[in-house]
Protein backbone atom coordinates (compact mmCIF):
# COMPACT_ATOMS: atom_id res chain seq x y z
CA UNK A 1 0.00 0.00 0.00
CA UNK A 2 1.49 3.59 -0.74
CA UNK A 3 1.91 5.79 2.03
CA UNK A 4 3.62 9.09 2.67
CA UNK A 5 6.99 7.31 3.16
CA UNK A 6 6.64 5.51 0.14
CA UNK A 7 9.39 5.91 -2.32
CA UNK A 8 8.78 6.27 -5.73
CA UNK A 9 9.78 4.85 -9.34
CA UNK A 10 8.51 6.85 -12.31
CA UNK A 11 7.06 4.52 -15.38
CA UNK A 12 7.52 7.61 -18.03
CA UNK A 13 6.06 6.96 -21.11
CA UNK A 14 3.64 7.69 -23.75
CA UNK A 15 0.98 6.33 -24.57
CA UNK A 16 1.31 5.29 -20.97
CA UNK A 17 -1.71 2.94 -20.99
CA UNK A 18 -0.62 -0.47 -22.11
CA UNK A 19 2.47 -0.90 -20.00
CA UNK A 20 3.04 -3.75 -17.56
CA UNK A 21 5.77 -2.92 -15.18
CA UNK A 22 3.36 -1.32 -12.40
CA UNK A 23 1.57 -4.76 -12.69
CA UNK A 24 5.28 -6.43 -12.00
CA UNK A 25 6.83 -4.52 -9.57
CA UNK A 26 4.46 -3.48 -7.39
CA UNK A 27 3.01 -6.90 -6.22
CA UNK A 28 7.06 -7.79 -5.38
CA UNK A 29 7.22 -5.21 -3.23
CA UNK A 30 4.47 -5.66 -1.24
CA UNK A 31 4.98 -9.15 -1.49
CA UNK A 32 8.32 -8.47 0.09
CA UNK A 33 7.11 -5.48 2.02
CA UNK A 34 9.41 -2.79 0.40
CA UNK A 35 8.13 0.49 1.02
CA UNK A 36 7.87 1.52 -2.80
CA UNK A 37 6.33 1.77 -6.14
CA UNK A 38 5.84 2.24 -9.56
CA UNK A 39 3.75 4.99 -10.34
CA UNK A 40 2.80 5.26 -14.51
CA UNK A 41 3.60 8.67 -15.87
CA UNK A 42 2.24 9.58 -19.23
CA UNK A 43 4.31 12.40 -20.91
CA UNK A 44 4.55 13.43 -24.22
CA UNK A 45 8.16 14.11 -25.96
CA UNK A 46 7.60 17.95 -25.96
CA UNK A 47 7.11 18.05 -22.31
CA UNK A 48 9.69 14.78 -21.42
CA UNK A 49 13.06 16.99 -21.03
CA UNK A 50 10.62 19.45 -18.10
CA UNK A 51 8.66 16.26 -16.65
CA UNK A 52 12.21 14.41 -16.11
CA UNK A 53 14.11 17.15 -14.66
CA UNK A 54 10.85 17.61 -12.09
CA UNK A 55 10.42 13.75 -10.98
CA UNK A 56 14.17 13.77 -10.07
CA UNK A 57 13.40 17.16 -7.83
CA UNK A 58 11.42 14.76 -5.32
CA UNK A 59 12.47 13.88 -2.59
CA UNK A 60 11.18 10.52 -2.60
CA UNK A 61 12.06 9.50 -6.02
CA UNK A 62 14.21 6.38 -6.27
CA UNK A 63 14.65 6.57 -10.12
CA UNK A 64 12.54 6.39 -13.57
CA UNK A 65 12.23 3.44 -16.11
CA UNK A 66 11.49 5.45 -19.43
CA UNK A 67 9.79 3.95 -22.21
CA UNK A 68 8.34 4.79 -26.01
CA UNK A 69 9.02 7.13 -26.88
CA UNK A 70 11.34 8.75 -24.88
CA UNK A 71 14.50 6.36 -24.52
CA UNK A 72 16.58 8.09 -27.33
CA UNK A 73 15.70 11.48 -25.98
CA UNK A 74 16.92 10.30 -22.36
CA UNK A 75 20.30 9.10 -23.37
CA UNK A 76 21.05 12.86 -24.39
CA UNK A 77 19.90 14.22 -20.66
CA UNK A 78 22.09 12.05 -18.50
CA UNK A 79 25.40 13.10 -16.74
CA UNK A 80 26.61 9.55 -16.80
CA UNK A 81 25.89 6.81 -18.99
CA UNK A 82 26.97 3.38 -19.26
CA UNK A 83 28.39 1.66 -22.72
CA UNK A 84 25.04 0.20 -23.47
CA UNK A 85 23.61 3.57 -23.76
CA UNK A 86 26.23 4.96 -25.19
CA UNK A 87 26.14 1.82 -28.43
CA UNK A 88 21.94 1.98 -28.09
CA UNK A 89 21.68 5.36 -28.35
CA UNK A 90 19.24 4.70 -25.84
CA UNK A 91 18.25 4.84 -22.00
CA UNK A 92 15.71 3.00 -20.61
CA UNK A 93 16.61 3.11 -16.32
CA UNK A 94 17.39 6.45 -14.85
CA UNK A 95 18.75 7.11 -11.14
CA UNK A 96 20.43 10.46 -9.42
CA UNK A 97 23.52 10.38 -7.60
CA UNK A 98 24.00 12.55 -4.26
CA UNK A 99 25.23 15.10 -6.09
CA UNK A 100 21.98 15.40 -7.94
CA UNK A 101 24.16 13.74 -11.46
CA UNK A 102 21.32 12.01 -13.37
CA UNK A 103 23.18 8.16 -14.61
CA UNK A 104 21.73 6.14 -17.11
CA UNK A 105 21.79 2.64 -18.35
CA UNK A 106 19.60 0.15 -20.73
CA UNK A 107 18.64 -2.97 -19.95
CA UNK A 108 16.16 -3.86 -22.67
CA UNK A 109 19.00 -5.38 -24.64
CA UNK A 110 20.35 -7.16 -22.10
CA UNK A 111 16.98 -9.12 -21.25
CA UNK A 112 16.32 -9.68 -24.64
CA UNK A 113 19.37 -11.57 -24.84
CA UNK A 114 18.86 -13.17 -21.29
CA UNK A 115 15.57 -14.68 -22.78
CA UNK A 116 16.81 -15.85 -25.90
CA UNK A 117 19.76 -18.17 -24.03
CA UNK A 118 17.14 -19.60 -21.51
CA UNK A 119 15.33 -20.85 -24.40
CA UNK A 120 18.50 -22.15 -25.98
CA UNK A 121 18.85 -19.79 -28.84
CA UNK A 122 22.61 -19.74 -29.61
CA UNK A 123 24.16 -15.94 -30.38
CA UNK A 124 27.43 -16.83 -31.11
CA UNK A 125 27.85 -16.73 -35.05
CA UNK A 126 23.96 -16.02 -35.24
CA UNK A 127 22.96 -14.32 -38.14
CA UNK A 128 20.04 -11.66 -37.06
CA UNK A 129 17.69 -9.53 -38.19
CA UNK A 130 16.35 -6.19 -36.27
CA UNK A 131 13.50 -5.08 -38.01
CA UNK A 132 13.19 -0.95 -36.07
CA UNK A 133 16.31 0.83 -35.20
CA UNK A 134 14.53 3.19 -32.56
CA UNK A 135 14.99 3.02 -28.85
CA UNK A 136 14.65 -0.47 -28.03
CA UNK A 137 15.54 -2.03 -31.50
CA UNK A 138 19.09 -0.38 -31.03
CA UNK A 139 19.50 -1.84 -27.60
CA UNK A 140 19.22 -5.20 -29.00
CA UNK A 141 21.00 -5.14 -31.49
CA UNK A 142 23.81 -3.82 -29.52
CA UNK A 143 22.98 -6.14 -26.95
CA UNK A 144 23.19 -8.80 -29.42
CA UNK A 145 26.42 -7.05 -30.92
CA UNK A 146 27.53 -7.88 -27.35
CA UNK A 147 26.74 -11.91 -27.70
CA UNK A 148 28.97 -12.35 -30.34
CA UNK A 149 26.49 -12.68 -32.87
CA UNK A 150 27.92 -13.14 -36.91
CA UNK A 151 25.98 -10.24 -38.56
CA UNK A 152 23.07 -7.70 -37.83
CA UNK A 153 20.79 -6.53 -40.88
CA UNK A 154 19.14 -3.66 -40.10
CA UNK A 155 15.36 -1.87 -41.67
CA UNK A 156 13.94 1.54 -40.34
CA UNK A 157 11.65 3.65 -42.43
CA UNK A 158 14.35 6.19 -40.85
CA UNK A 159 18.01 6.05 -42.38
CA UNK A 160 19.05 8.06 -40.35
CA UNK A 161 18.41 6.05 -37.25
CA UNK A 162 19.80 3.05 -38.91
CA UNK A 163 23.10 4.43 -40.22
CA UNK A 164 23.64 6.19 -36.53
CA UNK A 165 23.27 2.74 -35.42
CA UNK A 166 25.41 1.00 -37.81
CA UNK A 167 28.20 3.62 -36.79
CA UNK A 168 27.60 3.11 -33.31
CA UNK A 169 27.61 -0.83 -33.49
CA UNK A 170 30.73 -0.31 -35.75
CA UNK A 171 32.81 1.55 -33.01
CA UNK A 172 32.44 -1.03 -30.88
CA UNK A 173 32.45 -4.27 -32.24
CA UNK A 174 34.66 -3.74 -35.23
CA UNK A 175 34.03 -7.19 -36.29
CA UNK A 176 30.05 -7.27 -36.81
CA UNK A 177 28.84 -7.25 -39.87
CA UNK A 178 26.39 -4.57 -40.24
CA UNK A 179 23.78 -4.02 -43.07
CA UNK A 180 20.95 -2.38 -44.40
CA UNK A 181 18.01 -4.46 -45.29
CA UNK A 182 14.61 -4.15 -46.53
CA UNK A 183 12.22 -6.22 -43.89
CA UNK A 184 13.02 -9.42 -45.62
CA UNK A 185 13.66 -12.94 -42.89
CA UNK A 186 14.99 -14.79 -45.49
CA UNK A 187 18.45 -16.49 -43.75
CA UNK A 188 18.10 -14.96 -40.64
CA UNK A 189 18.78 -17.10 -37.71
CA UNK A 190 16.81 -14.51 -35.37
CA UNK A 191 14.46 -12.16 -36.92
CA UNK A 192 13.38 -9.71 -34.35
CA UNK A 193 10.59 -7.45 -34.53
CA UNK A 194 11.61 -3.76 -32.58
CA UNK A 195 8.50 -1.52 -34.03
CA UNK A 196 5.19 -0.52 -32.45
CA UNK A 197 3.51 -2.82 -35.19
CA UNK A 198 1.39 -5.57 -33.46
CA UNK A 199 0.20 -3.22 -30.40
CA UNK A 200 -2.81 -2.39 -32.86
CA UNK A 201 -5.39 -4.41 -34.18
CA UNK A 202 -5.04 -2.66 -37.86
CA UNK A 203 -1.53 -3.06 -37.94
CA UNK A 204 0.76 -4.16 -40.85
CA UNK A 205 2.96 -7.06 -40.14
CA UNK A 206 6.36 -6.12 -39.75
CA UNK A 207 8.15 -7.98 -41.99
CA UNK A 208 7.19 -10.46 -44.80
CA UNK A 209 6.13 -13.50 -42.04
CA UNK A 210 5.28 -15.55 -45.29
CA UNK A 211 9.36 -15.97 -46.06
CA UNK A 212 9.91 -16.98 -42.48
CA UNK A 213 11.68 -20.65 -42.01
CA UNK A 214 11.31 -22.74 -39.17
CA UNK A 215 14.41 -22.93 -37.46
CA UNK A 216 14.33 -18.83 -37.63
CA UNK A 217 14.01 -17.76 -34.23
CA UNK A 218 11.52 -14.76 -33.82
CA UNK A 219 11.51 -12.37 -31.17
CA UNK A 220 8.84 -9.55 -30.46
CA UNK A 221 8.75 -6.25 -28.33
CA UNK A 222 5.55 -5.77 -28.54
CA UNK A 223 3.91 -6.28 -25.12
CA UNK A 224 0.23 -4.98 -25.48
CA UNK A 225 -0.96 -8.29 -26.10
CA UNK A 226 0.89 -11.41 -25.55
CA UNK A 227 0.71 -12.88 -28.86
CA UNK A 228 1.19 -10.33 -31.96
CA UNK A 229 0.11 -11.44 -35.43
CA UNK A 230 3.81 -12.00 -36.29
CA UNK A 231 4.17 -14.33 -33.19
CA UNK A 232 1.21 -16.33 -33.96
CA UNK A 233 2.53 -16.55 -37.83
CA UNK A 234 5.75 -17.76 -37.06
CA UNK A 235 4.41 -20.42 -34.70
CA UNK A 236 2.19 -21.71 -37.65
CA UNK A 237 5.38 -21.90 -39.59
CA UNK A 238 6.83 -23.64 -36.68
CA UNK A 239 9.54 -20.85 -35.36
CA UNK A 240 10.47 -20.80 -31.72
CA UNK A 241 9.69 -17.31 -30.50
CA UNK A 242 10.05 -15.18 -27.32
CA UNK A 243 7.44 -12.71 -26.43
CA UNK A 244 7.17 -9.13 -25.61
CA UNK A 245 6.96 -9.74 -21.82
CA UNK A 246 9.74 -12.11 -21.72
CA UNK A 247 12.44 -9.37 -22.32
CA UNK A 248 10.64 -7.50 -19.50
CA UNK A 249 10.45 -9.88 -17.07
CA UNK A 250 14.49 -10.87 -17.98
CA UNK A 251 15.25 -7.27 -17.21
CA UNK A 252 13.52 -6.03 -13.95
CA UNK A 253 16.59 -7.96 -11.66
CA UNK A 254 18.89 -5.77 -13.84
CA UNK A 255 16.37 -2.86 -12.75
CA UNK A 256 16.01 -3.75 -9.18
CA UNK A 257 19.95 -3.83 -8.62
CA UNK A 258 20.26 -0.53 -10.53
CA UNK A 259 18.23 1.36 -8.15
CA UNK A 260 19.89 -0.45 -5.01
CA UNK A 261 16.51 -2.79 -4.15
CA UNK A 262 16.29 -6.40 -3.10
CA UNK A 263 16.58 -8.28 -6.89
CA UNK A 264 14.97 -11.45 -7.72
CA UNK A 265 14.87 -13.52 -10.64
CA UNK A 266 12.12 -13.82 -13.38
CA UNK A 267 10.28 -16.71 -12.32
CA UNK A 268 9.94 -15.27 -8.57
CA UNK A 269 8.48 -11.82 -10.76
CA UNK A 270 6.28 -13.60 -12.86
CA UNK A 271 4.93 -15.89 -10.05
CA UNK A 272 3.97 -12.22 -8.33
CA UNK A 273 2.74 -10.81 -11.05
CA UNK A 274 -1.14 -9.61 -11.25
CA UNK A 275 -0.62 -9.00 -15.57
CA UNK A 276 -4.46 -9.78 -15.70
CA UNK B 1 -3.59 -2.14 -7.66
CA UNK B 2 -2.13 0.69 -9.70
CA UNK B 3 -2.11 -0.27 -13.40
CA UNK B 4 -0.90 1.75 -16.79
CA UNK B 5 -4.31 2.64 -17.53
CA UNK B 6 -4.40 4.47 -13.21
CA UNK B 7 -5.08 8.38 -13.35
CA UNK B 8 -3.08 10.00 -10.67
CA UNK B 9 -3.58 12.32 -7.62
CA UNK B 10 -0.33 13.94 -6.61
CA UNK B 11 0.32 14.94 -2.69
CA UNK B 12 2.85 17.67 -2.91
CA UNK B 13 4.33 18.64 0.17
CA UNK B 14 7.73 18.26 2.40
CA UNK B 15 8.11 16.62 4.21
CA UNK B 16 6.23 14.05 2.87
CA UNK B 17 6.04 10.88 5.05
CA UNK B 18 3.44 11.69 7.55
CA UNK B 19 1.17 12.49 5.03
CA UNK B 20 -2.69 10.28 5.98
CA UNK B 21 -3.94 11.25 2.06
CA UNK B 22 -2.86 8.18 0.42
CA UNK B 23 -4.08 5.29 2.93
CA UNK B 24 -7.59 7.25 3.02
CA UNK B 25 -8.07 8.33 -0.91
CA UNK B 26 -6.57 5.04 -2.07
CA UNK B 27 -8.16 1.91 -0.22
CA UNK B 28 -11.90 3.88 -1.14
CA UNK B 29 -10.96 4.17 -4.77
CA UNK B 30 -9.74 0.14 -4.54
CA UNK B 31 -12.91 -0.36 -2.96
CA UNK B 32 -15.01 1.22 -5.73
CA UNK B 33 -12.66 0.76 -8.21
CA UNK B 34 -11.82 3.96 -9.09
CA UNK B 35 -8.93 3.63 -11.27
CA UNK B 36 -6.84 6.51 -9.40
CA UNK B 37 -4.24 6.41 -6.81
CA UNK B 38 -3.06 9.45 -4.75
CA UNK B 39 0.93 9.23 -5.38
CA UNK B 40 3.14 11.04 -2.30
CA UNK B 41 5.69 13.23 -4.00
CA UNK B 42 8.23 15.15 -1.46
CA UNK B 43 9.04 18.31 -3.05
CA UNK B 44 10.99 20.90 -1.54
CA UNK B 45 10.23 24.67 -1.80
CA UNK B 46 12.46 25.45 -4.35
CA UNK B 47 11.48 23.09 -6.18
CA UNK B 48 7.83 23.46 -5.89
CA UNK B 49 7.05 25.63 -9.21
CA UNK B 50 8.60 23.35 -11.43
CA UNK B 51 7.25 20.27 -10.54
CA UNK B 52 4.13 21.37 -9.85
CA UNK B 53 4.14 22.75 -13.78
CA UNK B 54 5.57 19.26 -14.88
CA UNK B 55 3.25 17.38 -12.41
CA UNK B 56 0.13 18.77 -14.66
CA UNK B 57 1.90 17.91 -17.97
CA UNK B 58 1.34 13.75 -17.58
CA UNK B 59 -1.39 13.01 -19.86
CA UNK B 60 -2.69 10.71 -16.63
CA UNK B 61 -2.89 13.35 -13.82
CA UNK B 62 -6.41 14.09 -12.28
CA UNK B 63 -5.27 17.04 -9.82
CA UNK B 64 -3.12 17.90 -6.71
CA UNK B 65 -3.49 17.84 -2.89
CA UNK B 66 -0.96 19.98 -1.84
CA UNK B 67 -0.06 20.31 1.75
CA UNK B 68 3.41 22.34 3.84
CA UNK B 69 5.08 24.17 3.24
CA UNK B 70 3.64 24.98 -0.23
CA UNK B 71 -0.28 26.30 0.16
CA UNK B 72 0.47 29.82 0.08
CA UNK B 73 2.95 29.42 -3.17
CA UNK B 74 0.23 27.50 -4.92
CA UNK B 75 -2.37 30.31 -4.56
CA UNK B 76 -0.15 32.87 -6.52
CA UNK B 77 0.50 29.79 -9.55
CA UNK B 78 -2.80 29.43 -10.46
CA UNK B 79 -5.25 30.56 -13.70
CA UNK B 80 -8.44 30.58 -12.06
CA UNK B 81 -9.22 30.38 -8.11
CA UNK B 82 -11.94 30.21 -5.94
CA UNK B 83 -13.12 32.92 -3.53
CA UNK B 84 -11.56 30.55 -0.47
CA UNK B 85 -8.06 30.44 -1.97
CA UNK B 86 -8.66 34.41 -2.60
CA UNK B 87 -9.60 34.99 1.21
CA UNK B 88 -7.12 32.43 2.70
CA UNK B 89 -4.29 33.61 0.13
CA UNK B 90 -3.59 29.71 0.13
CA UNK B 91 -4.58 26.44 -1.73
CA UNK B 92 -4.34 22.91 -1.39
CA UNK B 93 -6.67 21.72 -4.66
CA UNK B 94 -5.52 22.32 -8.12
CA UNK B 95 -7.00 20.66 -10.91
CA UNK B 96 -6.70 21.37 -14.64
CA UNK B 97 -9.05 22.31 -17.21
CA UNK B 98 -9.16 21.11 -20.75
CA UNK B 99 -7.35 24.28 -22.13
CA UNK B 100 -4.34 23.22 -19.43
CA UNK B 101 -5.25 26.23 -17.26
CA UNK B 102 -4.94 25.79 -13.58
CA UNK B 103 -8.11 25.85 -11.36
CA UNK B 104 -7.61 26.20 -7.35
CA UNK B 105 -9.00 25.58 -4.14
CA UNK B 106 -8.83 25.43 -0.21
CA UNK B 107 -10.85 23.33 1.62
CA UNK B 108 -9.04 23.22 5.15
CA UNK B 109 -11.26 25.52 6.28
CA UNK B 110 -14.54 24.18 4.88
CA UNK B 111 -13.46 20.55 6.22
CA UNK B 112 -12.26 22.55 9.59
CA UNK B 113 -15.85 23.67 9.97
CA UNK B 114 -17.67 20.96 9.18
CA UNK B 115 -15.85 19.20 11.54
CA UNK B 116 -16.78 21.13 14.36
CA UNK B 117 -20.48 21.83 13.11
CA UNK B 118 -20.77 17.76 13.15
CA UNK B 119 -19.63 17.75 17.01
CA UNK B 120 -22.05 20.92 17.66
CA UNK B 121 -20.12 23.52 17.98
CA UNK B 122 -22.11 26.87 16.88
CA UNK B 123 -19.78 29.15 14.74
CA UNK B 124 -22.16 31.57 14.76
CA UNK B 125 -21.31 34.81 17.14
CA UNK B 126 -17.94 32.48 18.84
CA UNK B 127 -15.12 34.41 19.85
CA UNK B 128 -11.74 32.47 18.14
CA UNK B 129 -8.16 32.42 18.57
CA UNK B 130 -6.13 30.72 15.45
CA UNK B 131 -2.58 30.35 16.36
CA UNK B 132 -0.53 30.33 12.95
CA UNK B 133 -1.81 32.68 9.98
CA UNK B 134 -0.24 30.35 6.97
CA UNK B 135 -2.11 28.20 4.57
CA UNK B 136 -3.76 26.01 7.14
CA UNK B 137 -4.58 28.73 9.50
CA UNK B 138 -5.51 31.22 6.71
CA UNK B 139 -8.17 28.83 5.81
CA UNK B 140 -9.85 27.76 8.80
CA UNK B 141 -10.10 32.21 9.66
CA UNK B 142 -11.75 32.61 6.55
CA UNK B 143 -13.99 29.61 6.87
CA UNK B 144 -14.80 30.51 10.34
CA UNK B 145 -15.68 34.27 8.67
CA UNK B 146 -17.75 32.33 6.37
CA UNK B 147 -19.32 30.57 8.99
CA UNK B 148 -20.27 33.51 10.47
CA UNK B 149 -18.00 34.04 13.72
CA UNK B 150 -17.76 37.45 15.74
CA UNK B 151 -14.26 37.65 16.41
CA UNK B 152 -10.98 35.88 15.29
CA UNK B 153 -7.74 37.11 17.43
CA UNK B 154 -4.57 35.86 14.85
CA UNK B 155 -1.62 35.14 16.58
CA UNK B 156 1.37 34.16 14.11
CA UNK B 157 5.33 35.07 14.76
CA UNK B 158 5.29 36.30 11.04
CA UNK B 159 3.47 39.60 11.28
CA UNK B 160 3.17 40.07 7.98
CA UNK B 161 1.27 36.94 7.66
CA UNK B 162 -1.44 38.51 9.81
CA UNK B 163 -1.73 41.36 8.77
CA UNK B 164 -1.96 39.72 4.94
CA UNK B 165 -4.83 37.47 6.83
CA UNK B 166 -6.27 40.48 8.46
CA UNK B 167 -6.70 42.55 5.40
CA UNK B 168 -8.53 40.18 2.92
CA UNK B 169 -10.93 38.41 5.89
CA UNK B 170 -11.90 42.89 6.05
CA UNK B 171 -12.05 43.00 2.63
CA UNK B 172 -14.55 40.22 2.58
CA UNK B 173 -16.23 40.27 6.13
CA UNK B 174 -16.35 43.86 7.21
CA UNK B 175 -18.42 42.58 9.99
CA UNK B 176 -16.04 41.03 11.57
CA UNK B 177 -13.77 41.82 14.21
CA UNK B 178 -10.18 40.95 13.41
CA UNK B 179 -7.28 41.70 16.01
CA UNK B 180 -3.70 40.41 16.90
CA UNK B 181 -2.65 39.00 19.58
CA UNK B 182 -0.87 36.62 21.77
CA UNK B 183 -1.58 32.90 22.01
CA UNK B 184 -3.88 33.54 25.11
CA UNK B 185 -6.75 31.43 24.86
CA UNK B 186 -8.61 33.26 27.91
CA UNK B 187 -11.98 34.36 26.71
CA UNK B 188 -12.35 32.66 23.46
CA UNK B 189 -15.10 30.08 22.35
CA UNK B 190 -12.82 28.66 20.24
CA UNK B 191 -8.92 27.92 20.11
CA UNK B 192 -7.16 26.35 16.65
CA UNK B 193 -3.76 25.14 16.69
CA UNK B 194 -2.84 25.77 12.78
CA UNK B 195 0.98 25.75 13.66
CA UNK B 196 3.01 22.48 12.97
CA UNK B 197 4.16 22.41 16.62
CA UNK B 198 2.53 18.84 17.82
CA UNK B 199 4.38 17.16 15.21
CA UNK B 200 7.68 16.27 16.96
CA UNK B 201 8.47 14.98 20.98
CA UNK B 202 9.97 18.68 21.98
CA UNK B 203 7.84 21.36 19.71
CA UNK B 204 6.82 23.65 22.57
CA UNK B 205 2.99 24.06 23.24
CA UNK B 206 1.26 26.46 20.42
CA UNK B 207 -0.47 28.61 23.27
CA UNK B 208 -0.60 28.23 27.38
CA UNK B 209 -2.83 25.49 27.23
CA UNK B 210 -3.06 26.33 31.36
CA UNK B 211 -5.21 29.38 30.59
CA UNK B 212 -7.93 27.10 28.62
CA UNK B 213 -11.61 27.40 30.07
CA UNK B 214 -13.46 23.97 30.11
CA UNK B 215 -15.78 25.77 27.87
CA UNK B 216 -13.54 26.56 25.37
CA UNK B 217 -13.61 24.24 22.22
CA UNK B 218 -9.67 23.33 20.71
CA UNK B 219 -9.04 21.84 17.49
CA UNK B 220 -5.89 21.05 16.12
CA UNK B 221 -3.83 20.36 12.60
CA UNK B 222 -1.36 18.25 13.24
CA UNK B 223 -2.05 15.14 12.06
CA UNK B 224 1.08 13.16 12.73
CA UNK B 225 -0.18 12.42 16.04
CA UNK B 226 -3.37 11.35 16.62
CA UNK B 227 -3.58 13.62 20.11
CA UNK B 228 -1.05 16.04 20.22
CA UNK B 229 0.36 17.39 23.97
CA UNK B 230 -2.68 20.29 23.54
CA UNK B 231 -5.16 18.08 23.43
CA UNK B 232 -3.87 16.07 25.75
CA UNK B 233 -3.92 19.30 28.00
CA UNK B 234 -7.35 20.44 26.87
CA UNK B 235 -9.27 16.81 27.53
CA UNK B 236 -7.49 17.19 30.90
CA UNK B 237 -9.26 20.67 31.32
CA UNK B 238 -12.51 19.21 30.08
CA UNK B 239 -11.96 20.90 26.47
CA UNK B 240 -14.46 19.24 23.62
CA UNK B 241 -11.23 18.87 20.90
CA UNK B 242 -10.78 18.11 17.07
CA UNK B 243 -8.03 16.15 16.02
CA UNK B 244 -6.08 17.18 12.82
CA UNK B 245 -7.64 14.25 10.96
CA UNK B 246 -11.03 15.06 11.58
CA UNK B 247 -10.31 18.22 9.08
CA UNK B 248 -8.79 15.95 6.51
CA UNK B 249 -11.80 13.22 6.85
CA UNK B 250 -14.28 16.17 6.36
CA UNK B 251 -12.85 17.85 3.23
CA UNK B 252 -12.06 14.84 1.40
CA UNK B 253 -15.73 14.67 -0.18
CA UNK B 254 -15.19 18.26 -1.51
CA UNK B 255 -11.86 17.25 -3.23
CA UNK B 256 -13.54 14.01 -4.47
CA UNK B 257 -16.50 16.46 -6.47
CA UNK B 258 -13.76 19.16 -7.29
CA UNK B 259 -11.70 16.27 -9.36
CA UNK B 260 -15.14 14.58 -10.30
CA UNK B 261 -14.76 11.88 -9.03
CA UNK B 262 -17.34 9.31 -6.98
CA UNK B 263 -17.77 11.22 -3.42
CA UNK B 264 -18.62 9.71 -0.52
CA UNK B 265 -19.28 10.73 3.05
CA UNK B 266 -16.40 10.79 6.19
CA UNK B 267 -18.00 8.09 7.78
CA UNK B 268 -17.70 6.10 4.33
CA UNK B 269 -13.90 6.97 4.35
CA UNK B 270 -13.19 6.68 7.95
CA UNK B 271 -14.44 2.85 7.57
CA UNK B 272 -12.24 2.33 4.73
CA UNK B 273 -9.47 4.09 5.19
CA UNK B 274 -5.91 2.28 6.70
CA UNK B 275 -3.86 4.62 8.54
CA UNK B 276 -2.02 1.97 10.66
Amino acid sequence: MIRGTTRLIAHLGYPIDPVKAPMIYNPYFEHHRIDAAVVPMGVEARDFAAVLGAVFRLTNIVGALVTMPHKVTTASLLDVCSDEVRTAGSCNAVRRREDGSLVGDMFDGAGFVLGLRRKGFVCEGARCLVVGAGGVGSAIAAALAGAGVKSIALFDLDEAASKGLRRRLADRYPGLEVTFTEPDPAGHDLVVNATPLGMHAEDALPLDASKLAPSTFVGEVVMKQEITPLLRAARGIGCRTQVGTDMLFEQIPLYLKFFGLRDAGPEELRALARLA
